[in-house]
């Protein structure tokens, strides 16, 4: 018993074990941990599956990321291929064929029996990233007048998977959903009571065309461990489970911070060279063009520059400290946005303190800074200069940090996108502008 | 049936409601409901509350952030009080008594069974970060000679909260973990079965002292919906359930996002302007330092700026891209981190392909700008000394964007806190040195 296994200890078991001896030792291994395994092993790695059942190949699948399903798969001839296949859940066959070439996809789906390529046919077909894209068709449904003798008798018999098991749904005849009872329900109700009298009636559902950020946060709000998805009739088409829903959350996030840093839709540790150029150098290109606009308001002020040098060396303090408070007010907005926390009702008192945070940091920053050119330059004007500009910058930096992701928001496009981008060229060309065209006016005083 | 309660209908329910009438509709209202209709309640919320038992109170103030535990708690008179925290479950509680004050904390404890009390008290001596400060003790155990049959009439008895009823564990004399058995298990088994048949003996356990991310990274991998809690001698302490860990997890990365912006911990969005002026101001005063260095940089070339103003015009590029570039490295390496997708086998290849990205996007980018700057200022030496200056702080900011974060970690400080302010610190340094350093080399050909 320890905290984890040892991978190596299961490599040597799996290469040097005999299958009887082993088998009821590798029947706890988590599939998991087989597949990191798997991940590290260049030899053989059919000889190290070939211990293991078809479900238990199907788990691994599960665990494995989009890219790597089918690479699994395909280690095994085509027959054993569809005897994995029967075994895997639905939503994670939609996920494995998604990832494939479509004759790939379309070879296993002939392969299969016509009602279960047509049901997943039509599970392909929803959004990727709605509740519809992520939702297996697996559950249990019973009757209402069942007793709970009958549906434990039930689950014996059809020995759901874990996910399937969790809680089990009453529909009515035209399948909409009239109730749902949890497996811990069940267990601590006594034996002759009816389902109908146990289980619960007022049902959060999940609609198939919700995105799955905002299915997210719906689990995140209510801790269930599966919630049941319906179309617009109420009649239930599947269910999303939590685990799938940790992936999402995971997902989401890495992409909102990605998304902040610049870097494009999807990029991994794990890409290649020419992977993470693809998506990084578009918006290195953005931003050079953001860049020559920050440069060419400069430029307006050559004049002035070429009369006070200290000006291009004061420049990179207005702009940084612009950045970094209209960084910081973006974020805190762009993730009060993805979480669901920026409402109609916080959003006047949000702005209203955020252009407070400008004020009094802008004073605070102004004032130092404003000291500190004087103290260098002996020139009382360059500290006035230097520090009203800096309060005006950061004022602009924390009301662009605020409306720039609403209404990116308000557009339909992810706040987290192109944020950062426009508050930097906001907050770069107006400090610039601030601070050489006050130095501009003020000319006389600081040559 | 519908995709959420709406707030409205069940206010009026509660407000105007006789308990008798109501009882049945209100059982299936969930507690996050009741919590959001609390929240944006303004008359007596006592009034709101009267309707609910101590268990649904207790589970409404589970769902509550941590600083409205108590204020919803102390609605209640003194006495009902106590009666309310018997309902709550231990890590509730030592969230609530960790988020008031000391003597109203001891107020509560000194109201207590001593067993209680004690246990509490044991619970919060634990780090707030690690496993045991977020684990409950609450966990059914069984014994291993018991029958599945035995087991669900012990169950039907204990009536345990939902949470506390996934999994079942099997412990030895010495309170060490022995065996798990799922509620799955159990109701798919044949009830004659005995526990020690049916119980996985290789579990996965967590360490006491364990971080909470950490935790949260095993519950990502393993998709369990609770784990076991153990000391170093493998003794079981308590459970710490998959709910908790969307907490901790959304928690984290809130956390990750705000510290690469340079917020300080814990910062929301209903902060008062005070708090986030608190939090963010000490964050701007480091970059103002950083910005400083930056700024003394450029005087060294003051001379060169003099006599080529255009210069001062370019800068803001050479900072700027640098930034990004090294912002988008340092955010793959420090979300990598925090996944544990950056291991020992890949550091290598991942620091290889960065520089790569520096070599490739700093040659494109570099031969854009110069040839920007060539066709503007009809001088190709400034171009050749803006596109080489380019291509070197593009190389710069990747090789720092992947080693700051790594020597941080290494040195146990938080990647995601400081990374952003060392790598723009020098990106904007070593930018402005190679573009004025060049500059000022090739100076005859420039003026």
């Amino acid at each position: 018993m320890a905290f984890e296994f040892k991978n190596k200890d299961i490599l040597e078991l799996l290469l040097k074990g005999k299958r009887e001896q082993i088998q009821e030792q590798i029947d706890d291994i988590h599939p998991a941990n087989i597949l990191s395994i798997l991940r590290e092993y260049n030899g053989d790695k059919l000889n190290l599956l070939h211990h293991f059942t078809d479900e238990m190949i199907a788990l691994i699948i599960d665990y494995a990321e989009d890219d790597e399903k089918y690479e699994i798969l395909s280690l095994f001839p085509s027959s054993k291929q569809m005897e994995i296949v029967e075994e895997m859940a639905s939503d994670e066959l939609v996920d494995l064929l998604g990832a494939i070439q479509p004759d790939e996809a379309n070879e296993i789906l002939d392969k299969m029996s016509r009602e279960d390529a047509k049901e997943l046919v039509e599970l392909m077909h929803y959004d990727q990233d709605s509740a519809g894209g992520i939702m297996a068709k697996e559950y249990i449904s019973v009757m209402r007048n069942m007793t709970v003798k009958e549906t434990l008798e039930l689950l014996r018999k059809e020995e759901p998977e874990a996910e399937t098991a969790y809680y089990l749904y009453v529909l009515n005849e035209s399948g909409q959903l009239n109730g749902v009872v949890s497996l811990r329900d069940l267990v601590i109700s006594d034996l002759d009571v009816r389902i109908s009298d146990i289980m619960h009636e007022k049902i959060i559902t999940v609609p198939v065309h919700m995105d799955q950020e905002e299915v997210g946060r719906i689990f995140e709000k209510y801790d269930y461990l599966s919630m049941p998805v319906v179309d617009d009739e109420d009649r239930m088409l599947g269910i999303i489970s939590i685990d799938d829903i940790m992936d999402v959350l995971r997902f989401e996030n890495t992409e909102d911070i990605f998304k902040l840093a610049g870097i494009g839709e999807g990029e991994s540790l794990n890409n290649s060279l020419k992977e993470s150029i693809s998506k990084r150098l578009p918006w290195l290109f953005v931003n050079l063009m953001t860049a020559l606009i920050a440069s060419a308001t400069v430029n307006l002020f050559q004049g002035t520059i070429q009369k006070v040098v200290v000006l291009a060396t004061l420049m990179p303090i207005i702009a940084g400290m612009g950045g970094n408070a209209g960084t910081q007010t973006l974020t805190i907005i762009v993730r009060g946005i993805a979480l669901g926390e920026l409402t109609f009702e916080n959003a006047k008192r949000v702005l209203i303190k955020e252009v407070g945070v400008g004020l009094l940091a802008g004073t605070s920053i102004g004032i130092t800074v404003g000291l500190l050119a004087f103290f260098w330059d002996q020139n009382p004007i360059l500290g006035v200069v230097i520090g009203l500009a800096m309060l005006l910058n950061m004022i602009v930096a924390t009301i662009s940090g605020y409306f720039v992701p609403v209404i990116l928001k308000k557009f339909h496009i992810d706040p987290a996108l192109a944020s950062a981008v426009f508050v930097t060229t906001v907050t770069d060309v107006l400090g610039f502008f601030f601070f050489l065209g006050l130095a501009t006016l003020f000319i006389e005083y600081l040559i």
